[in-house]
């Protein structure tokens, strides 16, 4: 961390800082130079609160140097984290995980359906929503329990594991018992109460970047949940903000390759909320693997237009089919593969 | 609304778009293009979800003609609405109204004098954080209850209203009780659970717009607020992202004009969270009024070198002085003026 | 094009916009909605100044339903537009092309080894700046002239065509005796006098996005080229402004498919400027064709920490040897493939 | 400047930062942290190319302490720059100047009507384009010369200052045969060709920050006129792009106060472009000076639903009037005032 003071900073104002950071516990270095004294601070930990140095005279701006972040750097845990499922699906160990399903679980045979196609196309963990969140109240806000009691029907029926999504710290210990992972969606990613209450379900927690969040507040918000004892986050880049309007948000692939160089957790893509259109989701889906993520989540739904939700985004089964194919490609072109096909019921039964 | 079709849609599929209008309740018109047709939707009482639409075969896309919101729009509701605290002070009828108090409460001597200070220079709200969303879990995360009891102490003893930020929808009922106003925080603009809870706690709610929030979206957080039975909604400006960081957030004083157009809800700024820096609030602050803010929200600490959080945006009591004499003289430029000063005592007393 | 009416406009101010419409020679069919009217505009040619329209009273705004461009519309123009170049290469039918070379032309042992390394590699375009724009008036502004003749010297004596940046218009003269491929800079993308100019020279141009622009500018900005007479207008994603700044731009990828969607003209990438770190390039590259670039245009420097411009972002000849062998098996996966090596000399002296 | 080593960069790679670093002639000085080693450049007079330094081996990346530039800096140059007009107004010295008129110039009739309209009101300077820089090119592009010619006969007869905008370097001499003040637009602002003709033009030049430009870069365009040997630069603050498209551009009016810190330039706003829409010009014009602009720039058209370009962001000189009053006594709660009225052919005559 470093302290830069203003152009003109007087010598009790740097002294001032040095004192601050040695209480706090940690060394201080003045750097003079030629317009401007900087203060660096050494020993930083990853666990400093900066706003005590931030305001003090003199103090132009404080720049990290080191990330904020302790668990969740690739500094201090060098080894990928990898996280295995119950059915065996594997996330951070090379494989490329496919997740699919509909946007919002709709009715037994829709879920079901849909379950047993994207099986069938090498998907290994099904994806639906029972808790949905909508930026407008008139929306449909989901089946809540019933839609659980469908997924782990699904889940046993086909061997797929689940993830869903969990919108409040009252929800979770309902929705853990149900799904194999808790989703936590983007409007979430910063709801502080609902991250720690995740992270003590033990179950994986599939992390979604915030609409308006940078990388290094995704990172945080994982902090959150590992600080609870659960180290098994898998990030989510859903697209963020953009001043261009051609997509219904700009999905940032490059977050994949620098969460590979921060952090040692699993990232992967949705590039149906990353898109919001079902033409340009399957181009999306294979540059997120070709980028090297560690797999996709991606919108299926039977009948489209009849989807009560995110129908504009959803694939066909059987354009989930060909994408799948691709993906396989793509996947062995940088030397990894598709994650090998669960296997129905045996799974469940055994 | 309008619903856009593919150049090249077929008449089939024209006329799907047609019927599905019609089964929604609506009516339909096409209106053929040269290059493309289009369907107008009529009869939009902005309650249609039109996720059915956006997925029909052959649509291009969805137009939004008319908001998607509808308590919260001036269409429906032409008068602004007026809010009136238990201590006189006043959004929405005219006057400005000052906001002043520490980012956090860190003790009964530091809330106290701040409380007195912000009075005396014409505030009548005090703000304080008891419990505090941090983006980093090392981060002073507030004091609590204790906190909020000091709050209670401040009002008491000043005749404050007090405004604190409510974080999870278990907390609502708590917070509730020893604030005037209920805060959703700019993380938790599109926490559902929280501004329902929020919503039927029976406070005025004042709720800040997300970092990567559009105005729309903050509107339609409000409706969920307003559908619970909650009428009195306050909005907030306090920054959105941007690529130039020369301020932590971009604060979009033109929201302010923009929400006086659409909405009926008054709407104040908050320039210390959105410039994030003690040199730019009160040059913000004085633009927020001359755009015609309802009020600001301004964060004050008597030793801002010493406060446990956002201390470099914190002005000193005497820079809350000057600049609340020159909001006055701006305020009055434009036709309006400050809220009246609180009697201390007297009102709580009384 | 859709007119829509303030809530409450009145009927003397609907009939002017239907007018005016017929005045600008255009049908006008209004629509009466529950809230408010609209008036559509029939017969867009895509050559309509919205301006008149935009300011008559009682309009509350203006949406294009169709886009604002003609000539680079895929409305117009269904089939793919393919530009072949001298020695063989070919954009926009099928086939991937690889486009590498220095950031800026430094030396001629610099440029030469460069390319015919990455000719080697399966390059069929070199590029390299003669002059170059830069940020700050304190860096590298390039060799000029000199370093147009030493890239005439590589193409001849590699096969490899030539792509370089020009200026200003006074210099679209002396660049395109040297370049088959006139590049416009991110900067210069609105520049106007610029691109008149380009499109009057009788070479393809490569129209790179500016940094703020979003694609329908970019395809306006074709359109001027377009316009002109010159109908070979290669496209260019290269990154845009992000609030994250953990990359030097946003790579957006999504414009890849969008502009397949909207427009006949080819759409490349270049990685380097679009993250600004090396260690980003090859995932963004094999993102970039696995999304549907036809091409990707990668800054490859013999010595990069001895490069006088962007080093940081340039790959290695051995670099960017492995990245080519990806690009291809990736390329196959979608069932493309790269374009075919040129051969030295024997092109040139053919 | 700061260059921050990777964790586990080599003893060799930091020693190789060292000697580049003293190779440039500054001083080199390692910071050895728990994490990650840093070297802080020592000596940088704003002149550096960070270029070499950021692509050495085993760099993580390096950060800029001081701005890097340097004439345009107020750490070189502490005193406000005072800008005086022929006729009197002046920029920088504490008044506060209007700066209205049309858009474009359209004819006599409408230029000298808006002329003698905004005088009366209190502008001391004629704004209108000659030449326009248009998004499409189906839009109107200005009279040209004879716009320009319309503009010397309206500073005759009114007294009013002028300026206009310049769009290529071939033009900036007859440009500023007629112009007071040299206007390069936001989509040149990085047009470096026309940056250096304008500043070779011996008049002052008002820059307008690009709607993708950081204030960081706007003061590099700025030095790039600096540079040649124009010291008269007034920056203008149009608005930026965001992901919100409730308004046009999103004014960032935190860059007034940012500029005053960073720069001793003045600096304007232009509500009008800054907003697009004429309800909301007159309450970002007020914002504008309450946070410390030194002028604004506002477009005013006799019938504004006539006008060939932005008719719906022009405001009529009636409200014009309405505005002037108002900013002059927002301009006095802050210690300022409005420029003294020019006196009419006197002026010209004298």
């Amino acid at each position: 961390m470093l302290i830069v003071m203003k152009h003109g900073a007087s010598e009790e104002q740097i002294a001032a800082v040095v004192r601050t950071i040695e209480e706090m516990g940690y060394g201080a270095e003045p750097i003079p130079g030629r317009r401007r004294t900087a203060v660096a601070l050494v020993g930083n930990d990853g666990r400093i609160d900066p706003g005590r140095l931030d305001s003090l005279p003199g103090v132009f701006r404080v720049i990290h140097i080191s990330p904020p972040y302790r668990r969740a750097s690739r500094d201090w845990h060098p080894d990928n984290t990898v996280i295995r499922l119950p059915n065996g699906a594997c996330f951070g160990a090379g494989e490329v995980v496919l997740i699919a399903g509909p946007c919002a679980v709709e009715s037994e045979e829709q879920l079901l359906e849909t379950a047993r196609r994207v099986r069938a196309a090498g998907a290994t963990v099904l994806r639906g929503g029972a808790f949905k969140p909508r930026t407008s109240p008139y929306s449909f806000q989901g089946l809540g329990e019933e839609g659980l009691r469908l997924l782990t029907l699904a889940r046993e029926e086909t061997g797929l594991a689940v993830v869903t999504e969990v919108l409040d710290p009252e929800s979770v210990e309902v929705v853990a018992e149900h799904a194999d992972i808790l989703q936590i969606g983007a409007r979430n990613m910063q709801n502080y109460s609902l991250l720690k209450a995740a992270g003590r379900a033990d179950r994986p927690v599939l992390l979604k970047r915030g609409m308006g969040a940078s990388v290094e507040e995704m990172l945080l918000s994982a902090e959150y949940v590992l600080l609870e004892g659960e180290s098994r986050v898998i990030l989510c880049e859903r697209g963020i903000r953009s001043f261009d309007t051609h997509a219904r948000n700009l999905l940032d692939l490059t977050a994949i390759p620098t969460v590979k160089e921060l952090s040692h957790l699993p990232i992967i893509a949705d590039p149906s909320h990353g898109t919001g259109s079902r033409r340009k989701v399957s181009p999306m889906a294979r540059a997120a693997i070709a980028a090297g993520a560690d797999g996709v989540m991606v919108e299926v739904h039977p009948m489209p237009a009849e989807a009560v939700s995110d129908g504009a985004q959803s694939l066909t089964p059987d354009q989930f089919e060909v994408l799948s194919s691709e993906l396989r490609l793509i996947a062995r072109a940088i030397g990894r593969d598709l994650a090998e096909p669960v296997r129905p019921a045996a799974v469940a039964g055994a």
